[in-house]
């Protein structure tokens, strides 16, 4: 019997304190025991988010949280931005065109980050920008985008909103809310934040909550106002995922323990280290141009199928390390190292690889 | 120390195997390990439904599953009924208002089930209904609906469809999808499902299905077509709260072993208990004119407050009894006896409500 070593970027493993906050028994969630740990929750996200602004809380994974910043932020023939770097930006496209907005698209190819001049001749060409959309960390290319000079470039030339899907980079990858003069960033509790999947967060600046007073898009349960309204109460509008807030508090616990700054270091020097072992020892190109701290992306030799690999080293070993998505399945790996992933979980990961690939260099 | 007793209905308390489930260590939600577990839940869902039609799964808590019935069915000037029995149906009015649709409606005094007749008499009045939208149980009131009469008074003056919103009622209230012929059925997993809350699902017939595709109103994380043709591939859409699934599986696992019809009939037993403890040895009013088996609403007597009352018992013996909601704040008591709750959580209540409410009366 193996230990599962999960190294895929999201979930994450989550640590033991957190998995038996998970099985304590449930509380009822209209009580002042559970409000006091839902209260801390949102104080420690506005630690992790680097803000004194408003954070709420959501029960629904990522794409849930980015839909949420579509329909509180937009109206019908509102014009919004996408910069995509892979495939969630582009599920913000999909998003903003599901409720009839038809974004402008700035599309980098796969593996580059964002460029800040692309931006600004995308919003010198349309000055009438109501957000624009960008992603912080995409794990589909594992590439880091340059989120403060970006939201310089929009705060500079425009007035739009600045909208970040950081459900892989927080509490992995360094993001200052209020310092980078982000509107809205939102993001899910199963990646840095080493939580199970269920919960989303969304910081919402002073500028973002005036446009969801104006916004026009309808809204129910992603709606943020009535979870702004909450919040003094120490609750949700509805039900939410009880288990999860409880363990939630306890992997905020361990972050501010260690200091989100520490984190932020742990994994940039946890990236470096796998970075130089899967370009030396096992000798494959990385994919991303600027690659993140979250997860390395790499090719895999000519005449190696990603998918029987993968397959096997979960099946033989229970190793779980994540495919290349649509057009890069098969083709690349990912190795994510963020959260609680160990150096000890990476270097499993690492010697896997190195006698698989081994017989095909041979 | 005194170990917590959870009488509220929804989130009821979990099976320690449930619990422990919670805790393992988490799994990729792209594996056959997972997969695997997922097909099981949607199959066994299926069994606690009676349906042979399609299970759909999100992550997210009971109103946004009701939410997805609206979006997922209606498109912008469709007409829909809510024939509202408490709170809940209040509920489905204002999603349907949200999204521009402004549905007939149907209100019964709080207490009351739907009746039938009224029912009739404004499906006559309206012949051009896309849906109508009823509760099986209303946790507000404690009421059932006689859902079989309901759905055949549809079915026999109409072409529309039968939305149901089961949240509270299912695994715990006789609920026969196919043979009742209902359209949808949606539901939440911390009732009598006995899971945390985080997870909702909808039984969609075929008649549903073909709604499904004409129905325009805008929904992505929601969207059931996606979700549907995840199914295949033992998968989500997007990445779901895993450990509320592997949790699930366990209490789906022991529902199948007690049989749904025992689980109906031993939930209906301990409400006769219930009932007749509350009305007689408590001395109180029974609140619901149809009174469900899920939960026992009682009035508290003049000059006692609720609000302390329950606080009070929260705070000295840890015992969580639901208060009434909006105008009965204060004024009735929610034992609920549901899901996981067993006769000797409900004594210890009952107990608890007996000494404090003897003074009053002395």
């Amino acid at each position: 019997m193996k230990a599962y070593i999960l190294l895929t970027p999201g979930p994450t493993p989550l640590p033991p304190s957190v998995s038996a906050k998970m099985a304590e028994p449930i509380l009822h969630h209209r009580t002042k025991e559970f409000g006091k740990v839902f209260d801390q929750v949102i104080s420690d996200m506005q630690y992790v988010y680097r803000t004194q602004q408003t954070v709420v809380m959501m029960t629904a994974s990522g794409t849930g949280t980015m839909e949420s910043a579509v329909v509180n932020l937009m109206s019908p023939g509102d014009k919004a931005l996408v910069h995509t770097t892979g495939a969630f930006g582009d599920r913000f496209v999909k998003i903003l065109r599901t409720y009839g907005l038809n974004p402008v698209v700035v599309a980098e190819e796969w593996g580059h980050s964002a460029s800040p001049e692309k931006l600004l001749a995308a919003i010198k060409a349309n000055p009438d920008l109501k957000a624009c959309f960008f992603q912080h960390t995409d794990t589909s290319t594992g590439v880091v985008n340059d989120l403060p000079r970006l939201a310089q470039v929009v705060r500079e030339h425009s007035d739009a909103l600045v909208v970040v899907d950081t459900v892989s980079g927080l509490g992995a990858e360094e993001l200052e809310f209020d310092a980078w003069n982000l509107d809205v960033a939102v993001t899910g509790s199963q990646k840095g934040l080493m939580n199970g999947p269920g919960l989303g967060f969304a910081a919402v600046s002073e500028r973002a909550w005036k446009a969801v007073a104006a916004a026009k898009l309808p809204r129910f349960y992603f709606d943020w106002t009535t979870m702004k309204a909450s919040l003094p109460n120490q609750e949700t509008p509805y039900t939410p995922g009880v288990n999860l807030v409880v363990a939630q508090a306890e992997a905020l616990r361990m972050l501010k323990e260690e200091g989100i700054e520490n984190v932020w270091k742990r994994t940039a020097e946890l990236a470096a280290y796998t970075r130089k072992q899967v370009t030396g020892r096992l000798g494959l190109k990385l994919y991303a141009k600027d690659p993140a701290d979250i997860l390395t992306g790499a090719w895999l030799p000519e005449g190696v199928d990603g998918n029987k690999l993968l397959a096997a080293m979960l099946a033989e070993e229970r190793i779980s390390i994540a495919n290349g998505q649509e057009k890069l399945k098969g083709r690349i790996i990912r190795i994510a190292h963020m959260g609680y992933i160990t150096k000890a979980d990476v270097d499993a990961g690492l010697d896997s690889l190195a006698r698989r690939l081994q017989p095909v260099r041979a």
